[in-house]
């Protein structure tokens, strides 16, 4: 797996069951999965000798975030290397404006892609101001995302030559996720959709599965997800990330890899989305995606502000008060805001789950 | 954690939920924890200089078996190395005679020290042939146990110089196993009674709970084992082996680390065993020992003789067939009736359950 997140790391943990060890390329040896997994190897995703010399011996490559550039895979895949998800699907998760072209069967907000100001201008004066901006490219957790209330703010953004695409601020009533795994063969497992809780861009709960959902929409929803992983010819898991609105569905978007909406899985679901990742990327058949309790809360856990009492005192606190919380903690330096965990509570009521969860979430980043 | 076998490998990823990294003292770099784990030293539990030089720079001591010499442990422990279980404790885990001995208060089988054949044939005049013979260190999965039927097998087995217990063979239902684990503060947790199916003298199956274990001999098994980690001192997990009789439950043994009747904690729990071992040697709040399904079936893998399809081919086909079947592969050469995983089954009912955990332990084992 080329790169050593939180997602390399809870893989590794995949790997291990499967009487399988995840080799990692980790651009330190204090990244989250290099902390943990017995074969390690230094580089830069960026390096197309590292990811040469890295691939070697190895089954097949596959990815913890979108940064390899796309010519890489395609000169790794030109000499044999078995990279999954492949280039041809991955670009449509790298690039936001090759993404929404490709769409044009799924229901996407109203769009445009950016190469002067005026596209900016004329594309609010169509859906109205606020509207959202977006890098084409390396974006995440809020990063590379903008909303721009005005043309003097869209000029500002323009100036720093930034790859762009403008997109319609959508009335959203909430954030869904569809995630699903297809593996070489073709066979596609869909998750339950679930509900994802946004603050400042970055994915602080999720819910699952999403409350309230009427069964049509959930079952459009993971039908969306699936064809897009057929039509983009995925291999291992996709995310989809979704609007609900009075109108219906969007399309918001695409991840080719484990992502931050399937950390539940790990206990809510029989088989998690990492090890599912891993059989689609090894060519085993999918495994069941069914919930293992009638509602389960994933929190994310962000680094809190300097000072307070430590991350060990703190999980003995959690611990203490509630014994059935699941933690997974990455390993990462604290710096606010920075995602250094998460916590999952599974449970029959669906409000009394998310109580606990957030609770246990805000003891980890406030230690009270 | 001394030892780099499978409980190691399966402790090690619960480390990483915790934020934590197992460092494994291994024998060989291809044993099953030093096959995923980062931190992994070389050398044998057997020498004091080995394990000197570990412990360092260590919160804690623990192990995954029974054979590190007494004396070494004590040795660490005057320096100052926090080693849990303590030798204290651990030496009624590792010395099947001075564990008798202990047990004043607990239901044991008849049994005798034998330092003479004479010992033994009295002994049997008493309960009657065959007697059980147990070696009173280093066995496990059947080694070092020994059915005698008469006074020339006793001879035989005497003269081997063998130090031994005779035990009388008791008339049993059925072997019955209670987890309990016990933190440095005295917080003792329980785990739900299991029954355990043995196959010459190996465990083969796990279910749990035990089917249609009355309520009040199962509290009465999981009182047992907590009385037995309090007047005994452990720090981590006791498993007491129990033997089910028409006359109650009398204890078989005891193991103070993660142990094999606890493997279906894994996905059966809401926390797993080995998390819970780390927990308790880490000084933690002990966690929720609840079930995730009504029934809940691990079987084990055993290595079958060689030839027919490879283990990736029949996990293949397992899945195929049981994508709800949880597996884990060590990561062992397959060696006849070597334990190289386990998988575990969920679901309502204990009967189809069992036959699913039968079903797909047996295609991993035989390919068919």
């Amino acid at each position: 797996m080329v790169g050593g997140g939180q997602l390399a790391r809870m893989t590794h943990q995949a790997a291990i069951s499967l009487g399988q060890s995840l080799r990692v390329l980790s651009e330190s040896p204090d990244d989250s999965a290099a902390l943990v997994a017995a074969d390690v190897r230094i580089g830069t995703h960026t390096d197309l000798a590292a990811l040469r010399e890295f691939a070697k011996g190895c089954e097949a490559l596959t990815f913890d975030h979108e940064h390899v550039p796309t010519a890489h895979i395609e000169a790794l895949e030109a000499e044999g290397v078995k990279v999954f998800p492949g280039s041809k699907a991955l670009v449509f998760a790298q690039d936001k404006g090759l993404m929404r072209e490709r769409l044009t069967s799924a229901p996407t907000p109203r769009w445009r892609r950016v190469t002067d100001v005026s596209d900016i201008s004329d594309f609010a004066a169509e859906t109205g101001w606020p509207v959202i901006a977006k890098a084409t490219r390396g974006g995440y957790d809020g990063k590379g995302v903008w909303v721009l209330d005005d043309a003097a703010a869209a000029a500002e953004l323009v100036a720093t030559g930034t790859p762009l695409i403008v997109e319609e601020k959508v009335r959203l009533k909430r954030e869904l996720a569809a995630l699903v795994a297809r593996s070489p063969f073709g066979q596609v497992a869909a998750y339950p959709v679930v509900e994802t809780v946004q603050k400042d861009g970055i994915c602080v709960e999720v819910l699952a599965p999403a409350p309230g959902l009427p069964e049509d929409l959930a079952v459009r929803a993971q039908q969306l997800a699936i064809d897009l992983a057929n039509e983009l010819g995925v291999v291992g898991l996709l995310a989809v990330e979704l609007f609900e609105t009075d109108e219906g569905i969007f399309v918001n978007e695409l991840a080719m890899r484990p992502h931050n909406s399937g950390h539940w899985t790990i206990e809510g679901a029989r088989t998690s989305q990492f090890e599912q990742h891993l059989r689609a990327v090894l060519d085993y058949p999918m495994g069941e995606t069914s919930l293992t309790a009638p509602a389960v809360v994933m929190a994310n856990v962000l680094g809190g502000e300097p000072g307070g009492i430590s991350i060990d005192e703190r999980l003995h606190h959690l611990f203490a008060e509630d014994p059935g919380a699941r933690v997974h903690l990455y390993g990462k330096q604290v710096r606010p805001g920075r995602k250094i965990g998460h916590v999952t509570v599974l449970g029959d009521d669906m409000t009394k789950v998310r109580a606990r969860a957030a609770r246990a979430a805000r003891w980890l980043q406030e230690g009270k």
